[in-house]
């Protein structure tokens, strides 16, 4: 079912072969910033029927392709849809992002959780193949997970956390039920991404959001090894996998171990280190701090620039911010920085 | 006025001299978390009638001394207390933290800033004073200030922030602006740390918590000239001063050009990399995840031993959390922690 995009700009800096100038996507670049996305969101209704609805899921992925112009489309959806799958019950309240009725609490509520099955989350399948069709296939489509210690982060909080105190509590006290809960996210996540490759998804990303709280011995123990077991156990062709952590700076050796195709970095990490770190052997994703876009267009292009001269002329780059773009920020501002990456990347 | 402590582990473990074991004292350690620390606050009616009460700040730096039998003291007082010198207005509102009623927007503000008159906090000469002679010069008193970025941080901004969005459209926008601020801030903060060492401040700490939210660059840049301004300037004997970042990890090389004695690192990076990289040319503060205070002191004592151990057992380690205490922790828990700590360390 995966057809090969014209446009593979991202596919071979993923690869690290000759391109003409350096790929641009944004995270969250189909998001509440775009009013068409906020009419297609008032259509839905709330949230998860709007992740849900094919047709206006795809409609609301496509909006970057047409509004921007990037060179992938990752597909509107959500990290926590496949949990529901497992038995875990949340809703979107407005303001205060995902809050779950059933949070993991102990031992037992991780052995109660069900049986993952791809079929509970068939739309999601359904919006990356029509996805391609509608744009012909122009360009990448991007399928994307959460990393198994992300989502065990959200179902044992129950929503989201300045500090994770309750998922850390959990495990530094109940390191192997942790592990367990870990595992069980791991199986779920690769079926859900194979089923996306299979879908028609020409690359993944595995959005591991809140691993950079933890310390570098547990992301060691804790956050990296699920993600390593999932990207061994993808069946891919040619479709690559990028690794985003937030707060990657401490331990980005070990990151850089996952064998992953990309590795999406925040801003607070120099590209040039990342550049010297992944000596040729995978290619980096980012990182231009999003609050850039708040400012100028002067300042956006000198900052755009400084990243493109940072990474220099070969190939192995993928231009994107270090973290999603923000629904209070211009679409003229969004549009700029991609023109202008387009423009300045040229070789 | 400065007399020199009889349990002078910290000093010693700042300059590398050899200790009997590892010092420690507790980012925030006289805080809401102590039931007597929340009395004080009530007698006092407000936090700034509370910093500002010589008394009661006193009584509240040594409450850990006491209760906890800690290896130094840090006064009880605010990083924002300098700022009502230059005419800014702010106050601390339950469960929001400061609000500032003029916050800087743009340079014309910044000009309008009045000249600091080191008379307008003399209470808190006054509180490191009587806190020395309340506990007879036994163990060392820290005095502390915000660094130039984190201030300009909270005065542009006007209250906490998740993105720091103003003050980095700010620093983006009008960069010459921004340093005169900085630069106004740094000659504010010598003034301030020099009165604070002749008031009796054993050593000196520089929070710099929000510049750990910049790219390593515009740390450079921005975030870390002032800091190095401010440490080449201070008079001192014997003082050791110790310069504290949040989320450095990805420009950890660049801080430790500060010429600091000792460097304060959260969690987020490998205290044995900080040794590396600190090579015998300075010290280390910290490096446990407070998160850890939740836990069961099983755990507080394997993860503190585990970060005594990743240092060694030779001197130049000052043990802290990599972030202050929280509120709703549990003082049997810290005090678990400092008994752990001294006992385990010792050579």
């Amino acid at each position: 079912m995966s057809i090969y995009p014209k446009n593979d700009l991202l596919i071979r800096a993923a690869k690290r072969e000759p391109v003409e100038r350096t790929p641009i996507w944004l995270m969250r670049q189909a998001g509440r910033y775009m009013p068409e996305y906020r009419e297609l969101r008032k259509k839905a209704g709330n949230f998860k029927k709007f992740y849900k609805d094919v047709n206006l899921a795809v409609e609301a992925t496509l909006l970057p392709y047409h509004i921007l112009g990037v060179d992938a489309l990752i597909i509107f959806s959500d990290i926590l849809t496949p949990l529901e799958s497992l038995g875990m019950r949340f809703d979107f309240k407005e303001g205060e992002g995902p809050v779950f009725e059933n949070p993991i609490e102990n031992e037992k509520d991780i052995e109660k959780l069900g049986q993952f099955n791809v079929k509970d989350v068939s739309y999601v399948g359904e919006i990356i193949n029509q996805t391609g069709k509608r744009i012909n296939y122009e360009i990448p489509v991007i399928g994307f997970c959460g990393a198994p210690f992300t989502l065990a982060a959200y179902m044992i909080e129950g929503r989201t956390s300045k500090d994770f105190k309750k998922t850390k509590k959990f495990m530094y006290e109940k390191p192997q039920a942790f592990k367990k809960l870990l595992d069980k996210l791991s199986d779920m996540l690769i079926e859900y991404l194979n089923f996306q490759i299979s879908a028609g998804a020409n690359a993944v990303q595995i959005f591991d959001s809140w691993a950079g709280y933890l310390t570098p011995d547990d992301y060691k123990e804790f956050a990296l090894p699920p993600v390593k077991k999932i990207i061994s156990s993808l069946k891919r062709t040619y479709q690559p996998v990028i690794h985003f952590t937030k707060g990657v700076a401490g331990f980005f050796d070990a990151m850089i171990t996952s064998k992953a195709d990309v590795y999406s970095v925040d801003w607070m990490i120099d590209l040039e280190t990342v550049k010297e770190k992944l000596n040729n052997q995978a290619s980096a994703q980012g990182n231009l701090d999003p609050i850039v876009l708040y400012a100028s267009k002067e300042v956006i292009a000198k900052e755009a620039i400084k990243i493109l001269q940072k990474w220099g002329n070969e190939t192995g780059h993928i231009f994107n911010l270090g973290h999603g773009l923000m629904p209070d920020m211009s679409v003229e501002n969004v549009k700029f920085l991609v023109d202008t990456v387009k423009e300045k990347s040229i070789r």
